[in-house]
């Protein structure tokens, strides 16, 4: 730290994205990257663009916004897309968390959102998790202020059916709901819908896993007008010009192939199942993950002992030390001979493990 | 506005971007585009890396980080690549201002400098030029808190010495000063090989100007060590994949053909002497741009009536209605026939003005 670093950040820890090493070729399952490449049309359209970069950016993105209002059945005006969820999420920790309106979310989610309320200065009511990991609803609903809630949630899986979380939308239309939906397209229910009867709903959504261009940084939120105006305000004030002409060529590119994302998100539910059972066969615990990724564990090997091993034998997955989850690892689902490469280690671990 | 937003950001005034209309071709000199485009091997490697977006992008921005630092001859580690320079420059008002060490600049510079002030709740000191519209640096070294100034200036064009600001940096060794040199390749003097003697200095700078990169949004910060640490700390806590993997490309591209950059500054650089001679032929007073725009004003015509004819002509120019500057306009400096253009149609428009 120099002399001259704000003391607003001094006791700041930063979030920790997942290892991209550059030492070795790894099979890579640490990060839920999807095993499929971008849309043909995503990645003509970014390379077209790419002759076209003396412009600035269109800062309105309305030929994205409105490609994305369509595919989602919503009005142009009710979406804003941002580089990379992380900034619509960070954009809504400023507009919608205070003093007076801290941020609610659980212990085990998304590991950004306890780094987006302190990088805010705003205070954190973190509510644990279930014993079975799932989450608590009843301690969500009786906490005061804006909730953030993945959707599946992270590193979990887990889902919570969308009548659930409209019941907390219900509850108090005076509290915000912020729905994180990162990984929705692998299996659970979005609340996309719910926007149109809901003015204290935002949810988010990325193109990085469904739509694979994670490498594109393309995210964005669904909500009604009023509060697509508050972030945009945000926006203008931080970034005008925050998405690329060619991410947001690959994200129109993206969105005229759909059907290609929905076969993408078809095979990846496949390979799920089929590591799943694999795992499980081994004597794996996994959780009912509804995403990209399988939360599993073994009792015969602690997770920080696993992930080694993997490492070592060349598939890196994602390790947490917190406490409650440790004996985990998220493994993200790729490719078919990925998975069984996946199991075939797993059982050579297990065999080597007494 | 929402209820539901902030106290925080209610008196927020966002930044107006420059205008991109889309309802006719203008000759757009209003944001200072290039009119070149991107270098080929910028292109080139921008498309090959649109083929693999699945993947996230590095977030240490390690062989980017690497060529600047080899153009800029200081260390990977006293780098610091962004969405833009407007992101380093947020980054900055977060990093190195708050209650005590208020954001110190001109009344007559970048107007995202109070936006940036505002949005980090951060007081702001605003000196006023000098009649002339130069930096009143006695004005500056007598404040107290974190200096930003734009050099060249925007909108002037006006550039100081790079002594003027070595002199800023050694009278007060505990103030820290951002150099925002987004306009340095047109002919002013960088303060970059002043980062190795003084730690209190932060330069960024941009490739949307000279590398014809405004639509890749890719800025950069250089500075010593301790000072990128802490900017990381802000990027780890905001959105560690920020910079997206074609923009890396085409950052990498643009840096492997400096010639070709130079040549178009060197173009740029003619373009502006033979527009201002041919503005001052028709009475135009320009300031003294060091810059790849024009500052210039008409004894017989206001500024916005100039900018509205101007654009009933088909030609974009940028005007500013702050009181100092109303009678100009900002003129981004183009090709030789886009400057012909705007002479013809200035010539033609001084004509229909008693």
């Amino acid at each position: 730290m120099s002399r001259f670093f704000s003391e607003k950040y001094a006791a700041l820890t930063p979030y920790t994205p997942g290892e991209q090493p550059q030492d070795q070729q790894y099979i890579k399952l640490n990060t839920n990257e999807s095993p499929f490449p971008p849309a043909p049309e995503a990645q003509q359209m970014a390379a077209e663009a790419a002759e076209k970069l003396q412009l600035y950016s269109d800062p309105t993105a309305a030929p994205l916004h409105r490609a994305l209002a369509e595919t989602l059945g919503v009005a142009p005006t009710e979406v804003l897309a941002t580089n990379g969820s992380d900034e619509i999420l960070n954009f809504a920790f400023m507009a919608f968390c205070d003093a007076a309106h801290p941020a609610v979310f659980p212990d085990i989610t998304y590991g950004f959102y306890p780094v987006f309320a302190a990088l805010n200065g705003v205070p954190a009511t973190v509510l644990p998790l279930r014993d079975d990991l799932t989450v608590d609803l009843d301690a969500l609903a009786a906490a005061k202020g804006t909730i953030f809630l993945a959707n599946p949630n992270a590193p979990t899986g887990i889902a919570l059916p969308r009548a659930a979380i409209e019941a907390l939308l219900a509850a108090d239309p005076d509290r915000m709901v912020v729905v994180d939906e990162a990984y929705v397209d692998f299996g659970a229910e979005s609340c996309v819908p719910l926007i149109k009867k809901y003015d204290n709903l935002l949810v988010t959504q990325t193109f990085s896993k469904s739509r694979s261009l994670a490498g594109a940084r393309l995210g964005f939120g669904v909500g009604c007008e009023a509060l697509i105006n508050d972030l945009n305000t945000i926006k203008y004030s931080t970034n005008p010009y925050n998405v690329n002409r060619m991410t947001m060529a690959a994200g129109i590119g993206a969105l005229a192939q759909e059907a290609y994302t929905r076969a993408n998100c078809a095979a990846i539910i496949e390979n799920r199942a089929f590591a799943a059972d694999g795992l499980r066969a081994l004597g794996f615990e996994l959780t009912d993950s509804r995403a990209n990724f399988l939360f599993a564990k073994h009792p015969r090997i602690g997770g920080e002992a696993f992930y080694k091993a993997l490492r070592a034998r060349g598939i890196l997955v994602r390790h947490f030390s917190t406490e409650r989850i440790k004996d985990y690892n998220r493994i993200t689902v790729g490719s078919r001979a990925q998975m069984q490469a996946l199991l075939d280690a797993a059982a050579a671990i297990l065999e080597e493990t007494p």
